[in-house]
């Protein structure tokens, strides 16, 4: 569906001298936001027509499989997304050449800013489409 | 079990204004290492002792309830702690008040460098003790 | 004039063990963050009162004196605070105990976003004082 | 001498929606990175080769010019390397097209480990040709 690469830097990995895995996490809200990017939904886009300011996460998950070192390229594949009412879900696979590194989803929401507080509202056609 | 703090940073804050999600992962993974510090388990004693490079992660997963905020008191607490064969995981609430912003679970091993490989350990007794 | 602790986290180390360097500016970051919302200068009051997104920087300068690891206590002392037209020039100094670990210096301003573009805005009376 | 390209994240903005400035002295150590490894002076050659956990920073500066958003490419080219003694200083210089976001410089020494306190060594004549 989609796919991207990082380079993993010296600035992601911790003294165990492999990635830290938050920043795995990192990688996927990435992923995603160069997804949308590639179709036109810049946060230009997602503030003056939608109206919305992101996409807030419900639940992450990931399940690591080997670590990655400096100077690595992840491979990060955007598997599937899928709607279930105003929320949708996106699976990741990340590699290093055939070597699996992680699998994981995020469930997030198209939010709006009501008073001070988050709000889902329906998911724009352009954004559903992408 | 354990109960640690966080003051919400503007570093930790995305242009949506509320804390960039990888981030309460990054907080998860702080939470764990007070505790073990807490209980004289510092990274000397893991590299001297145990003959290991840390716990590196299996599995982790977050549901978020709430947004937090740059100046916002986040507590977590590690609410339950539980081995599976040499595998253990790891229960988290995060809550600013009474308010809950996040519940979450890591799977962790004890792992040690084989020949540039990383390995599980059978868990130390001091770290089971933990 | 203001001091704030940090616990050297897991997390803000790199595969040297040491903090990434990086994060020493974060913590001068979170360090003015912390002295302007004890002042009662939180973001709500930048941004209602002040119409100002923040205080972007214009220049960020550290030597370092000596590394700092998972575990250590640092102390960023806010030493001296001044005014040069609009913009205002902050000096930190971080130890742990009596270990010097970095001394660096901050230039800012108090901006607005006017059309899209960041303007230095003339610094309000409580930004000053404080 | 080297230029390198990076895509400005959500990830790496804050709640004004511009770059938070540690993460530029993270783009300078990312530069430096792959200038390394383009030159074959991986992480591997450091430890085995030189004996030395890498090029830890004795100062770092930047004067910031205008800020980065998300979806924005910078270029950062590092544009001088001089040695002083056991030291060597960078020069950097980042660009979002045409326009200048920042210029910096870091000075680091090549260190070595020894009974857990870094030391500076004498540059390997690799890394004085790189």
């Amino acid at each position: 569906m989609f796919e991207t690469e990082f380079e993993v830097d010296w600035a992601d990995c911790d003294p165990a001298g492999i990635v830290f895995y938050p920043h795995f996490f990192r990688f996927m809200d990435t992923a995603l936001q160069r997804l949308l990017r590639a179709r036109g939904l810049t946060q230009a886009v997602f503030r003056g027509e939608f109206g919305s300011i992101g996409t807030p996460l419900l639940e992450a998950n990931a399940r690591f499989r080997s670590p990655a070192r400096p100077g690595d390229r992840l491979t990060i594949r955007v598997s599937k997304a899928e709607w279930r009412g105003r929320a949708f879900r996106l699976d990741y696979r990340a590699s290093i050449a055939e070597r699996l590194v992680f699998e994981g989803f995020e469930t997030r929401i198209c939010a709006a800013e009501v008073e001070g507080r988050l709000q889902a509202i329906a998911a724009p056609e352009r954004l559903r489409a992408a």
